[in-house]
């Protein structure tokens, strides 16, 4: 193969047998494998042995390193962001054809101008990674580094996150922080087959815009409403969902609704639900209980499971479960064969372990009161989580244990926090992933 | 308590301190709970002790035992239907106000009469349980029961079944019986908190009336459309999926197209996909496969997941596994921390194992080659299960399992065997559950 003089960020063109690919070179972590990003935002990678040549057809243009604040305008109101990696960073790292471990100020306003017309960006790097990949460590950097933001006045702040498990630290982050009085907007950006253009811009825009004029406080998402480029959702931060692996309006509010719409490219705001948390409400301080237990898992139910599988995550020490079950909360536990399941999240429950049911239907909700199977999970102390989806509940689940005694995280994991469990059906006319 | 002389099945008021609930007194499987059928369909139980008095409002009427198969008119066709139990058993017999195990094709055809207008009816209860209890030996009953059904030359099979695994048990079937040359319609009744009435007789007629009028082979469910009581949908067996906990119109086609619409009442049907296999079309003999490898689990990947997790399959001698990851594909095996999952489930496989991976968003496809994180899985031998939601997938691989080799079944996993992978990428038309 012939491999001209290129660069990391360059515009070459990768030469197969039958045909060739254009497109920026991306640093592959695969030494057999060349890996570029083509004009659609799709990353390819080649083996190299398929590969004849690759030439160059464009140097990449380094943008200049410069301070990491632009001039201030004082009559503009101050927005953060802070990256933590994934598609986002990716698109608007490659967008100036180089790989930049930082993303400064000057970078963002340089790709994404419409930002400086209205607000003063503050950006910083906190860490890199896939969203896959995130850990209770990564929670408690991220945590922190909002409530550093929020201390210094900012109108609000903007998480730049991979999208896989976005709503996981929306989740979080809603726990984690207490009487937060700014709105904390994560935002991420879909790989799309189907369009040319990369989301990110509009999806950070169109956060900025909702930011600058809200009187909103908490922790929101922004995200693509469809697949048009007129409108972006701001969604609630325990209530949202990933629902497509691969489209831009991926993210649905799962039993509850929309907050509100922000228009693009106009970046006017409409309230859809105005039961959110006003800035001028928040009275208490701010307050961190950064506390997540490692001793947590998630576990879905399925036929034939086996009763060890339980034993298991005893034995091993952990002191939560988030069981995902089917329907109105069952799991396979009621008939002769199943009696060996029961038993062992008994044992669970007895050693001190704290254990909560949530549906496989995402959808509605559950309920401990309507059959007897139901009941029966319900006397051993098995808490029904309400309308939460199974990662919400996890997410709480594993911040509870992380700051309270397990009777105290088993109550509150029932209870209305942040959101996280809908005090009304509004679900019930709200069935689609389209609402 | 005052109780009077009140039997199961009688209609009863429950009189509490404060108010009183009228319905049709259950059996309870707890001596301290009464459990009464609300008018609207539900289930609800009290507490012994803060129960009055449990009056007697009306004496039920209990259907007279009589044969199982009414007489037939020769001029039309046979259906066969097979009863699992579940909500929709409960509410036939609830209905005549008797707990009757087995329910005969009298009391069908008394309960719906619209059915012997256009059909011959044969009902059989095969077992009665409550499908989240459903393991690989009910699988094995069915596909036995359908089989012996089918050899007889009806039109068509409906089986009766509680939906929490309503699609599971249709998707597992459809891979046990190759060349079914009738339709094999599974039918199910969702609680509704909404309406007052009952699903199972009309997904019942409706399911009824495809099946007289179709040209289809093949396995399918029949629910409701919507929330109103003017259609229900043919939805395709292995893509199939309860997506809300209560709702009539709770199962949804997932990265698919609806195969019919069924009106009612006039059942008139409205075919939607045309691309569905036509009877005529199998020329090879009835073939069941009755192998299910009980040594399968369904894993959710979760934040902060251990590798131990994995080692607890490997070590418990498990044959495969279907990790239900993130996004397009992926599972925490990629940071320094996550290493040890990587490893751990390089393990399972090094040791024998399958591993499919799919995506908790449901819609879309999983795909390996987009990113180094995805393509790093695929070289351990993780195969991509494209746009196959987890319990499909886990219903396949426990079957594949139970019948052929791991290297077969990992080869056939990645394989369209019953439509259970969507050829083409129909869905990205058709993300939403009121598709």
């Amino acid at each position: 193969m012939e491999f001209g003089k290129v660069d990391v960020g360059d515009r070459v063109s990768v030469v197969l047998k039958d045909h060739s690919e254009e497109g920026r070179l991306m640093p592959s972590t695969d030494s057999d494998i060349i890996m570029i990003k083509l004009d659609n935002g799709y990353n390819v990678g080649f083996e190299n042995c398929d590969v004849l040549k690759v030439e160059l057809l464009s140097k990449a243009k380094h943008a200049p390193k410069e301070e990491n604040v632009v001039s201030k305008n004082s009559k503009l109101p101050t927005i953060a962001i802070l990256h933590t990696g994934g598609t986002i960073a990716s698109k608007i790292d490659y967008k100036t054809g180089g790989v930049v471990a930082k993303i400064s100020a000057n970078d963002l306003v340089e790709m994404v101008p419409e930002l400086a017309e209205f607000c003063n960006i503050e950006s910083k790097t906190i860490f890199n990674m896939m969203s896959e990949d995130m850990s209770p460590h990564e929670y408690g950097v991220l945590a922190d580094a909002i409530c550093a933001e929020a201390s210094k006045g900012v109108k609000g702040i903007i998480i730049g996150h991979g999208t896989d498990t976005l709503s996981m630290s929306s989740a979080v982050i809603s726990f984690m922080i207490k009487n937060l009085n700014i709105p904390v907007v994560f935002v991420g950006s879909q790989r799309s087959s189907d369009r040319g253009s990369s989301d990110a811009a509009m999806n950070l825009i169109c956060a900025a815009k909702f930011i600058a004029s809200s009187d909103a406080a908490g922790v929101y998402l922004c995200m693509h409403e469809n697949s048009d480029d007129t409108s972006c959702v701001i969604l609630p931060g325990t209530k949202t969902r990933k629902m497509h692996t691969s489209r831009r309006d991926a993210f649905k509010a799962i039993n509850s609704k929309i907050v509100a719409r922000v228009l693009y490219p106009s970046g006017e705001v409409e309230i859809l639900d105005n039961d959110y948390v006003k800035a001028d409400s928040v009275k208490e301080e701010l307050e961190l209980k950064g506390g997540l237990s490692s001793e947590v898992a998630l576990v879905k139910t399925y036929t034939g499971m086996k009763s060890s599988v339980f034993d298991y995550y005893t034995d091993s020490g952990y002191k939560g479960m988030i069981l995902e079950g089917t329907g109105i909360g069952h799991a396979p536990t009621n008939s002769a064969a199943n009696e060996g399941n029961y038993l062992a999240l008994k044992r669970f429950i007895d050693n001190g372990g704290v254990v909560g049911i949530t549906s496989s239907c995402l959808y509605g909700t559950v309920h401990e009161h309507i059959y007897s199977n139901t009941r029966r999970l319900g006397k051993i102390g098995v808490v029904f989580c309400s309308d939460m989806f199974s990662e919400t509940a996890f997410m709480k689940l594993m911040w509870l244990l992380g700051n309270y005694s397990a009777p105290e995280a088993k109550k509150m994991l029932a209870l209305n926090l942040r959101g996280e469990i809908s005090s009304k059906l509004a679900y019930s006319e709200k069935f689609s992933p389209d609402n």
